[in-house]
């Protein structure tokens, strides 16, 4: 069994960046992330830190403008707009779900699809939907593709499941895949033999949520296994959507969580960022 | 074996209109469909025959706007806009594929989401993608969906093996149908096994493009087919993409061609062009 492991991947990403931090450096530009936040919550909070030590670590740059937990939608849409007319910031991140009280519907769409470097708005979305990659997917979603693009996961022709529907995984990273001419089957909640549909595939794309719920007997060898799962098991522990001792014991390879998937998540970030500062110095 | 019809289902959408079409012309309102048509294709001028012969029978309307063959992007674009400015119309639909020295990727979306009832452009795209039933899908698509409720097919939970990827018929219709809790596998071209995905399936969605592909060989009993194709056979015969002579011998329901799914998407055009007229009365 082969552990695919994230950071290596990360590592490539940061690597084939460097050239253009420098070159915009030069020209006096530093590559600039707003993060917004709404309140404190704590994996929140542990993703701000992951992502200012990325960008510190490449001389690019992190700004968190933090909003009390019962700001009104006014003061958020307006602080995401001066972000957005902001030369110097050139991703926007809006840390979700927000409070009750508040939407991201309409504000989502205000950013400039440059800006949106996690896919929140309409335009990227659309641009994922239609397969043009000059839009930006959803970090994690993308995270999946470096992964298989890193380690040659050949995808052509290949029956790929993928457990989940959501906006942010599920379906884009089975739009990705169809697009990288993958047959792409989607399971979630409804599906009747989860079981049967992982047992049928040559990858396993879990993007459920649920801990642990792809259990040995899902699997069999030969196959590759890629966990985008962030749970916390019953011992307080991180864990993926994987019970990676059992299923590692059958499978060819598979990425372990932590330090799988979801650790190259923020150099998707990053490089989302990258490519849209480069933009304006073209 | 059960032959499923569109003609029904296109009545039932139709009687479900004439209140809210009645309502309109109380007020004064006719609604209109603009179609832009480049150059005089046959196929396109079929279509626009049926549409226009739909709308008439409907008490509404549709104003064509014939452009020649060698319109610059210009005029095509300040046209579509002209319509869209115009409050007299609420729906446009440009035939497509459009002449070679014409883009339609920043046209479609000057188009108002409201009038864009044929989901040509970004924001309705993204709504599709995000599940959001406030816009309009592809017509075609939302054919197939109003078959599905108007014959009673159940999908939740069922395996639905669609063949194809396009914009406008596969990956919409795929989205659609695991918004409906089906377990959705989506094939095209490069997919290994194609025989093995539909004789997997409960429900066959065929939107390939390709003249009497599904053979009998690809079905078994119990399973029922929904032929989005629409091609021309080696007598000049209209044809799906299934073999209907072979594979209705076998399978439980299917949709013949024609008189199947292709003739419900002008009364689903019909549909999306009302509820945005209806709109402008709230």
């Amino acid at each position: 069994m082969t552990e695919l492991l994230g950071k290596p991947v990360g590592d490539s990403i940061n690597e084939s960046l460097k050239g253009t931090i420098a070159d915009l450096e030069g020209k006096g530009i530093v590559p600039t992330l707003a993060v917004v936040r709404v309140g404190a919550r704590e994996d929140d909070l542990a993703y701000e830190r992951g992502i200012k030590k990325k960008f510190s670590d490449m001389n690019c740059q992190v700004t968190v403008v933090e909003l009390p937990e019962d700001v009104s939608q006014e003061d958020l849409d307006e602080t995401v707009k001066a972000l957005d007319n902001d030369s110097e910031i050139h991703g926007i991140l809006l840390f979700r779900p927000l409070p009750k009280h508040l939407t991201d519907k309409n504000i989502v769409n205000t950013i400039s699809s440059g800006k949106d470097v996690d896919c929140m708005g309409n335009a990227n979305m659309a641009k994922l939907f239609a397969g043009d990659k000059d839009g930006f997917a959803p970090c994690t979603a993308q995270a999946v593709m470096e992964m298989i693009s890193y380690y040659g996961i050949e995808t052509k022709g290949k029956k790929i499941t993928v457990i989940g529907r959501s906006l942010v995984i599920g379906k884009p990273v089975a739009l990705m895949l169809i697009g990288a001419n993958a047959t792409v089957t989607v399971c979630h909640t409804k599906t009747a033999d989860l079981k049967a549909e992982c047992q049928a595939a040559d990858i396993i794309v879990a993007a459920a949520g649920v801990a642990k719920m792809v259990t040995s007997d899902f699997v069999r060898p030969g196959q590759i296994v890629l966990d985008v799962g962030m749970n916390v098991d019953e011992e307080g522990k991180l864990c993926g959507d994987v019970d990676f001792a059992g299923v590692s014991e059958t499978v060819d390879s598979i990425t372990p969580v932590p330090r799988g998937v979801g650790s190259v998540t923020t150099s998707v970030l990053l490089k989302n960022t990258v490519t849209n500062a480069s933009r304006t110095i073209l």
